[in-house]
C-alpha cells in the first residue's frame, strides 16, 4: 500500500493533473477525516455504486463536479496551499454536491445550484475555520450543513428549482405513533451497515463496506470507530425506541459514526477513559440526532451531518481534560 | 450562621461522604448563584415540597439523583478541583433533574435519560465555559437548557419516552384570543411568589418563601434583587397585556428574577446607574421571555430559562462600561 | 460640499445641540455605513417620504425618536466618544424605530415599545460588537435584526400590543404555487429601485433615488455598489423562478444591496478578484434571503436585514485572503 502511494506521490510532484486528482480524491476521504489519496477513491467507488445502483447518477456525477469546483474555488482565493493538498478544502463541497441531487429535482438550475454551493462551500469553510480557531476545534461538516441548509430553504421560494425528495414539513407533537419492532439479527446487521452508508447519503451494504475498506487502508482505529460507532447507535436508537424504518434505513446512525470517529481519533493518548467519554458521546449523537429530526419539522429539510457537528463539538471543546499538557485551569 | 458553616466545612475536611454532600448542596445553590450549603439545603427543602405537595415526587428524586451523576462525571472528567467544590459543575444537572419527570411520564427509560442528561450536562457546562470564555462571561444555565431542550425534542422521536407534560405544538399567530385580567393584589402577591419558585419549575408560595430565606442566609442583596426582579415582572407583563394565567402562574417572571439577581449582583460597585441598567435588563427579559414563548411553538418544547441566558448574556457582555477598571475602547 | 461639512463641523464644536443632530444624523447614515451627516439627512428625507406618501407617518416619528433616544442612552452608559460621533450607536436604533411601527399597530404601547426597543438596541450593540471582536468583523444590523425579532415575537403574547402588519404564519412545504411571471424592463428597473428603497423598509421609487444620492455625496463607490447589488438580486432572482411579486416589491433584493455595499467598499484594495467576490456574495445573498423566507414562516416574523447580515459575516470572515498584509495562515 505504501509503495503504491509514494509512486503516486511522486507522479504528483511533476503532474499538475495528477495534483490536481489527488487533491480531489483527498478532499472525498477527508469527509470521514483521512487525508489519503487512495480512502478516497475508496469512498467515490463507494458512492458511484450506490448512486447508480440506486437509479440516481446525477448524485455521483454533483459530488465530482462540486469537489473539482470547491478545489478551484480554493485556489482561486489563494488558500494555504499546505491544507489545499490536504484536501480540507474539497469535503465539504463534496457533501453539498452529493445532497443537492438527492433532495431537488434534476434540471439545469439545478446544476447551478450544486456549482453556486460549491463555490460557497469553500467560502463558508474558510469563515467557520476562522471562527472556531479561538476554540481549537475544528470546523468539521458544519459549512456543508449551513451551505446545503440554506439552499433547500431557498428552494421553497424557487419555482425553477423542486424539492421532490425533502421531507414533508408539519406540525412537532401532532401523533404520529411510532412504529418500534423488534430487531432480528439480521436488521441488525444491515442497520449498522446503512449506517455508515447514509454518512454519504445512501442506505447501501455495499457501499459502507467499500467505505469501511476505504477506512482500513488509511487507518485501523477509524474502521473500527466507525463500526462501533454504527452498532453503539443500532443499540440506543432501538432501546430508546425509536422508529424502526429510521433504524434499519441506517438514518439515526450516520451522525453517531461520525461522532465515533471524530471523538475517537483525535485525543493524543487512547485510554479506557478516552473510549469510555467517545462511547458517551456516540450515545448521545443518537439523541441529537432524534432531537434534530423534530426540531426540523417545521422546516421541511433534512438534518445532514447537523448532529454529528453539535454532538462533537460538545465532546470536543472540553478536550483539554484529556490531554496530557492541558493544565487544570478550567470551566468556571 | 457563619459558625455553622465554619463547624460543617471542618466535618467536610475530614470526611468524604460529607465532602460530597457539600458539593451537591452548593450544585443546588448554584442555580441561583449562592456557593453556600446551607443555601443549598433550603433550596433543596423548597424543592422537596414544591414536588411533594404537588404529588410528583420523581421531581425532586430526579433532581437529587442528578446532581450526584453530574458531581460524579466532574470528578470522572478531573475538572478543576476548585470550581467543583464550589458547585459550578451540578447546577445544571440538578435542573436537569427536575426538569425531565416534570415534563416526561414516568417509566425505567425516564430514569435512563435522568442519568444520561445529568452526565452529559457536565460535558456542556465544560464545553461551553470554554467557548464563552473569551468573553469574560460565564455559561450560565445554558448547559442545562440546551441539554434538556435536545431531551425533550428527541423523546418525539422515541416510543420508549413520553412527554406527558410538554406543550402542544401550533403554527404562531394563528389567532389565540389573549385573557388579559385586572390584576388583585393579592394575584400581584402570588404572581410574584410563583415567578421566584418557577426558577426550580415549580408553582408554590412556599416553595418561593423557602428559595427567598436561601438567598438571604447567602446574600441579602441576592434575595432583594430576586423580589425586586419578581416584582418588575408581573407590573410590565400585566403592562404589556400578557395572559393572565401566565402571569399568575409565575411563567412570565422566572426568567426575570433570575436576570435580576445576575444583573444585580455581577457588577463591583453597586449604583443608582448600576441598579437602573439591572431594571432594564429585567424589563427586558420579560420581551425575551414572552417571545420564546412564541418562538419555541413550532417545535413543542418548554423554554425553561433561555429568556435568562439571552438577556443576561446581552446585558452581561458590556459589564466594561460599569467597572471603575473599564478602559473605554469599546465596540465600534 | 467639503465646505458645507466643514462649516457644519465648526458649528458642531460650539454647540451641544448641532452635535447632538450630528451625532443623530451619522447614525441614520451608518444603516448604509456612511460615517456622514449630509448623507443622513438625505436619508432621512428619503424616509419621510416613503413614510408619509404611504400614509404612514408613523414610521419616520418612530425612527426619529428611537435614533434619539439611542443615541442618549449611548451617552448614559458612557461609550466610546469616537464611536459615539460617528453614529455607530444609532443606526441600530433609528432601524428599531423605523420597523415597530411598520408591524404593529399605532398605540400608546407601540411608542413604549419604541422606546424599550431603541434602548436596548445599544445594549445589542455593545453586547454583538463586544461578541464579534475577535473575529475583526463589524456587528453589522444584527443588534436591529435580534432587538426586533424579540419585540415582534413577544407582540403574540402581549394583548395591549397588536401585529398588524406581520406576516402569517404557517408550515414550510404546504404547496403553494409560485407566481413567477417574465419580467418586462420597466418592472426590471423598479425592481432595481424598491431593493435599495427596502433598506430602509419602503418601496418607492423616490426613496429609492434620494437614498443613491445619499449614498454618492459620501462615497461614489457605495452608491455604485448598491445600484449594482439590486441588479444582481433582481436578475438572479428571476433566474431562480422567484414569485414576481416579491421582486417587484424589492424584498429579494435589499439585502443584497447592503452585502455589495459591505463587500464592495471593506476591502482594501478593489481589484477585478475583489469585485467578483463580492458579486458571488451578492448572489449568494439573494439565496439566503429566499431561505430566511422559508425558514421564518412557522414564527410569522419578516426576515429584516437578517439575510445580509449572516452572507455578509460568511464572505467577511475569509477576509485575510484579500488583503494585501494577510499572513497564509488559514483555516486548517
Amino acid at each position: 500500500m505504501n509503495t503504491v502511494l509514494a509512486g503516486w506521490e511522486r507522479l504528483c510532484e511533476g503532474s499538475a493533473v495528477a495534483r490536481f486528482i489527488d487533491i480531489n480524491l483527498r478532499g472525498i476521504g477527508q469527509v470521514m477525516f483521512q487525508d489519503n489519496p487512495l480512502t478516497g477513491a475508496l469512498f467515490l467507488l463507494a458512492v458511484a455504486w450506490g448512486s447508480i445502483a440506486g437509479g440516481v447518477p446525477a448524485v455521483v456525477i454533483g459530488g465530482v463536479v462540486a469537489v473539482m469546483v470547491a478545489t478551484l474555488t480554493a485556489q482561486w482565493l489563494h488558500v494555504d496551499p499546505k491544507a489545499l493538498r490536504a484536501g480540507l478544502y474539497g469535503y465539504n463541497g463534496v457533501l453539498v454536491g452529493l445532497a443537492l441531487p438527492t433532495f431537488l429535482a434534476p434540471g439545469p438550475m439545478l446544476w447551478v445550484y450544486v456549482v453556486l454551493g460549491a463555490a460557497v462551500s469553500v467560502v463558508a469553510m474558510l469563515a467557520i475555520a476562522n471562527a472556531v480557531k479561538p476554540w481549537g476545534v475544528s470546523a468539521l461538516t458544519f459549512p456543508f450543513v449551513l451551505i446545503t441548509w440554506l439552499l433547500l430553504l431557498a428552494s421553497y421560494g424557487f419555482g425553477a428549482i423542486e424539492g421532490t425528495g425533502l421531507p414533508q414539513g408539519g406540525v412537532v407533537g401532532v401523533a404520529v405513533p411510532i412504529e418500534s419492532n423488534p430487531l432480528h439479527l439480521i436488521d441488525f446487521l444491515g442497520s449498522a451497515l446503512h449506517s455508515i452508508s447514509q454518512v454519504f447519503l445512501k442506505g447501501s451494504a455495499v457501499t459502507a463496506i467499500l467505505l469501511v475498506a476505504g477506512l482500513a487502508v488509511s487507518s485501523i482505529p477509524a474502521a473500527l470507530f466507525a463500526v462501533l460507532g454504527a452498532l453503539i447507535a443500532v443499540v440506543f436508537a432501538h432501546l430508546f425506541g425509536a422508529e424502526s424504518d429510521l433504524i434499519t434505513g441506517g438514518l439515526l446512525g450516520f451522525s453517531p459514526v461520525l461522532t465515533a470517529i471524530a471523538l475517537g481519533s483525535v485525543f493524543y493518548s487512547p485510554s479506557p477513559r478516552v473510549v469510555a467519554y467517545a462511547v458517551l458521546g456516540t450515545i448521545f449523537t443518537v439523541v441529537v440526532q432524534a432531537a434534530l429530526n423534530t426540531a426540523l419539522i417545521p422546516f421541511a429539510i433534512p438534518t445532514l451531518t447537523a448532529p454529528f457537528v453539535i454532538a462533537s463539538w460538545l465532546f470536543l471543546l472540553p478536550r483539554q481534560y484529556f490531554e496530557p499538557t492541558g493544565s487544570s485551569d478550567g470551566a468556571a
